[in-house]
């Protein structure tokens, strides 16, 4: 797998985050996994063959037991897992809505580079977060099993034909800007969320040394997969 | 839940049903629960608030597990699980582009009689099976949790809007009249399933005997739903 960035050090400064904010949080990650089902299993239906259709239908079912998880402990802290979902379905489905996977290698570079993405970005936040919801976030991050599936594909269908890599390249680049503008409106949803990150951050230069380091994970995994022209 | 047919005495007789049949009932299940994964997480779209949709899509992600049991089974019996599968994908993905949900409850009344019928079917044809793939094809029958979750909502949805039994009905018989149509299909593709159901059932009349068990039950099931009109 591509290294992506790493578990960074567990931000212990006496800080609890307010409620809202977790909630907001778990909100959107919680609305992320049941879209991300949906979409993954959609196209799975793209695959070339039935094993092939099955490990990417795996892949989407992980995402439901993910989302348990979080809906129930949203439930836990007081919050109703649908009002807490409820400000990210527009952000979120309009991320999808505008990258949907025309073949089954789009669909796989969205899983590899779309996930890696959002994986690196909640793990960053992760840091700021009381141990037992830091532990929830990072497990349900996205499991490397199906990343070594998706990058190995990727990278025997551009061995077999090496046009592919370019038109691939292009494909993850529009997911990096897509991804980019949604977070931006998951993020203007609510203000809670902007401070969470801005506190793990520390200040507006740790901010953008967060997006450097999401950039530099990015395009780590794009070279892994051959497509860094 | 409706009561579906009971697990029937496992016939021990001393036959050992041969692998090739063996591996077209495990083949014909595989697919259907690949199939149903699919069918069942879009459908899960219909759903009128984020609960249920995540409820739906937990009922989806289940077969994948069933899948991989089944796959694996079938990889041990030294069949390669897609040519095992190839077979019935004709009659499978025929009964389910017939039979697709128009809205919601729809869905819920495929997910909650298609399955039973099918289950029901399964769970006698496991009987003539050597202990550990009867186990496994009983462990795969589908969760009585989603059953009870199914059933409810449907009833909920009668109670406040009578004249929907009158259309459930109809589309309930159209899908058993499906089921039954496709499969004739599936049977006639592998004569060793038709001779595994024969072997279990006795003989010609105890097929009949088999298809009425399978009726009443549908009937119960129907009764249980306030759809027996």
């Amino acid at each position: 797998m591509a290294e992506g960035t790493q578990d960074g050090p567990v931000i212990d400064d006496g800080y609890v985050p307010p409620t809202e904010a977790v909630v907001a949080l778990l909100g959107v990650l919680a609305y992320g996994t049941l879209v991300a089902f949906d979409r993954i299993a959609a196209d799975a239906r793209m695959a070339p063959d039935l094993r092939r259709r099955a490990m990417h239908s795996a892949m989407a079912a992980v995402e439901i037991g993910n989302y348990q998880r979080l809906a129930d402990r949203l439930t836990e802290l007081g919050a109703d897992p649908d009002g807490a979902m409820a400000p990210f379905a527009g952000p979120l489905d309009a991320y999808h809505d505008s990258t949907q996977p025309r073949d089954w290698l789009e669909g796989l570079v969205k899983a590899y580079v779309g996930d890696g993405i959002a994986d690196d970005f909640y793990r960053e936040v992760a840091r700021v977060l009381a141990p037992r919801d830091r532990e929830l976030v990072l497990d349900v991050l996205h499991d490397t099993r199906y990343e070594d599936f998706a990058s190995a594909e990727i990278r025997a269908a551009i061995a077999a034909d090496p046009k592919v890599a370019n038109r691939l390249a292009l494909w993850a680049r529009r997911l990096m800007g897509e991804a980019l503008s949604q977070a931006q409106h998951v993020a203007a949803e609510r203000d809670e969320l902007t401070m969470l990150v801005l506190h793990g951050s520390g200040d507006i230069a740790g901010v953008m040394d967060l997006i450097k380091r999401l950039t530099a994970a990015h395009t780590d995994r794009m070279t892994s997969l051959g497509l860094n022209n």
